[in-house]
């Protein structure tokens, strides 16, 4: 793969970011005219159909090593634990919602980046350095700070005000999220098959869950609006269809990060996604820009440049290094032994 | 000096922390029963005799190595500038006021800790690592992000609207208090004086202007109290006294920094005391604890440990170090083409 993974994250930012604005765009009076279920369902397919002209192209045009497919069911069965994990999640996220309010939510949402962080360690078993564990948290800090109410919003007492239970919910929620990453970044990783036939497996599953939802909404509804298919398009407008495409194409980034790249790099694309929607709705919907958006904006950019600068641009001292030359000394003094 | 120096950090932490609380503790039905001009004249006072004493009792048993003492006018005169740009800049700090409230003030006295370490890098030239600029910084944003206000807090809406001239003067008033501090610094270390003589030609000027403050607020009010030194301690209490003790000792502990270590210490110390005291004031004073002290807290911490954790801690990773191994074989390919 010649594409650079920063420029993968770079439009993933772009593209998550920009997710946010359609969707509200995609709102009339405030609310959805189209069943915001349908919109997940038709991105799978839109990643389904993707990915699997994109198998097509690679297996006809692959000429020194074939697009390299496991079709053995042990293998393809572990595409349906993500789409089973991101299932659980939606249930302990709707669980969580009934303790805590959204703004809660939103805050302890950012635990996300914390627990990907340790399953990376845990599971991937990745090592990283103090400073890129600071770095971690200092962007759970940051995305936090930019999110703190201003003075004069409501609903702010409600912070750390609700039972003990919504706080465990929220933890359980931010683990489930962080361990889907996780574990698709492990199924990517596990062997050398094409991303295009791992992505139809994933897509697969994601598809058939997605309709699951549908009916299952059908069926609490009593059939009162009809079967699913006959309005699954009712009130799509263009920027809906946009919406679907957006979250198709970032879904499909994300699976190109999780190969290529890893859990950390999506981590940090969504999070500074997360920043440029707020900035990009001061202008667009005329949001009040406040001093901890700009505190968040620049703690986020610290904690990036932690992470991924080369260690010793950070450390070393402009003139000296001690602890540099020190290893100098100690190689020079056992040359001498050994001579 | 056998005493290291973060115990001596940790000791100014809990005074300046103590400042504040005492401070609130000293005011009577929400105002100064005393007039607070007399506070920091009897501070510098009392920090006159300490050094006095410490000093005679320093020439009294050195045996080895006499104290050293400069009585040259060309150096003792180079004592009167931490004043006068003291002067200035509680001039600037009253005209900057005058253009923006109070949280506003308050919010902008952290590019202190920004201007000290530009200061420090341009007067003292003292070299920093990127990491350690990156955690300056990142102490500005801490102690910036524990002071923005809560929701329901009234005055917010000031925050950056005043006038661009209340903005001058605010960084205006960063720059001298740094100036003061970095000064003070390179007078401490410039020679081998004996701190005590060089606190007392320090203290004596600092006594000597804030005479002259009490004289110039008795003319301003055409001697209608009388002179000031007929109700210097009118009002006076237990607790104001501990105030000037506090406020006396803090300024000895500085003096100690300024000599034996350096100002990036001092602005950790007082901006941990910041932190301290607002905690504190959640049990003294019923304050009410918010999402933005706790992140600022949290912040503080970290630029702490990267400013002073030895650096290869910080990005050594746990297993191997790619660019120490590096860094080895270097080496090692060195030593080849030599033998």
């Amino acid at each position: 793969m010649a594409t650079p993974w920063y420029f993968v994250a770079l439009l993933l930012t772009i593209l998550t970011s920009s997710q946010g604005i359609l969707t509200t765009l995609s709102q009339s009076d405030g609310g959805y005219k189209y069943d915001y279920a349908t919109v997940p369902f038709l991105a799978e397919v839109f990643k389904l159909i993707i990915s699997g002209i994109f198998l097509w192209r690679e297996m006809r045009t692959s000429t020194s090593t074939p697009a390299r497919i496991t079709k053995d069911w042990k293998s393809v069965r572990l595409f349906v634990i993500p789409s089973l994990i991101y299932l659980i999640h939606n249930n302990v996220q709707f669980a969580t919602l009934t303790y805590v309010d959204t703004s809660t939510y939103q805050i302890m949402g950012n635990l996300k980046i914390v627990t990907t962080g340790i399953l990376f360690r845990l599971f991937l078993k990745r090592k990283l350095s103090n400073l890129q564990w600071m770095a971690i948290g200092l962007l759970a800090v940051g995305t936090t700070t930019s999110q703190v109410k201003g003075c004069g919003e409501a609903s702010c007492d409600s912070l750390f005000t609700a039972p003990i239970q919504g706080y465990l919910l929220g933890f359980l929620s931010a683990g489930l999220s962080a361990l889907a990453g996780i574990y698709t970044e492990f199924l990517m990783k596990r062997n050398n098959d094409s991303l295009y036939w791992q992505n139809l497996q994933l897509y697969t599953f994601g598809s058939l869950f997605n309709v699951a939802r549908l009916i299952a909404d059908d069926f609490r509804l009593g059939f009162e609006k009809g079967f699913w298919w006959q309005r699954i398009f009712d009130g799509y407008s263009i920027t809906t269809w946009l919406v679907v495409l957006n979250l198709g194409s970032t879904g499909l980034l994300v699976s190109w990060l999780m190969k290529y790249a890893d859990n950390i790099v999506k981590v940090y694309s969504t999070s500074m996604a997360m920043l440029l929607t707020m900035v990009a709705s001061i202008y667009l919907f005329s949001f009040k820009p406040t001093v901890q958006l700009f505190l968040g904006i620049i703690i986020c950019i610290m904690s990036l440049h932690m992470y991924f600068a080369p260690p010793q641009t950070l450390v070393d001292l402009p003139v000296t290094n001690e602890a540099h030359s020190k290893t100098l000394k100690q190689v020079t003094v056992e040359e001498k032994t050994d001579s």
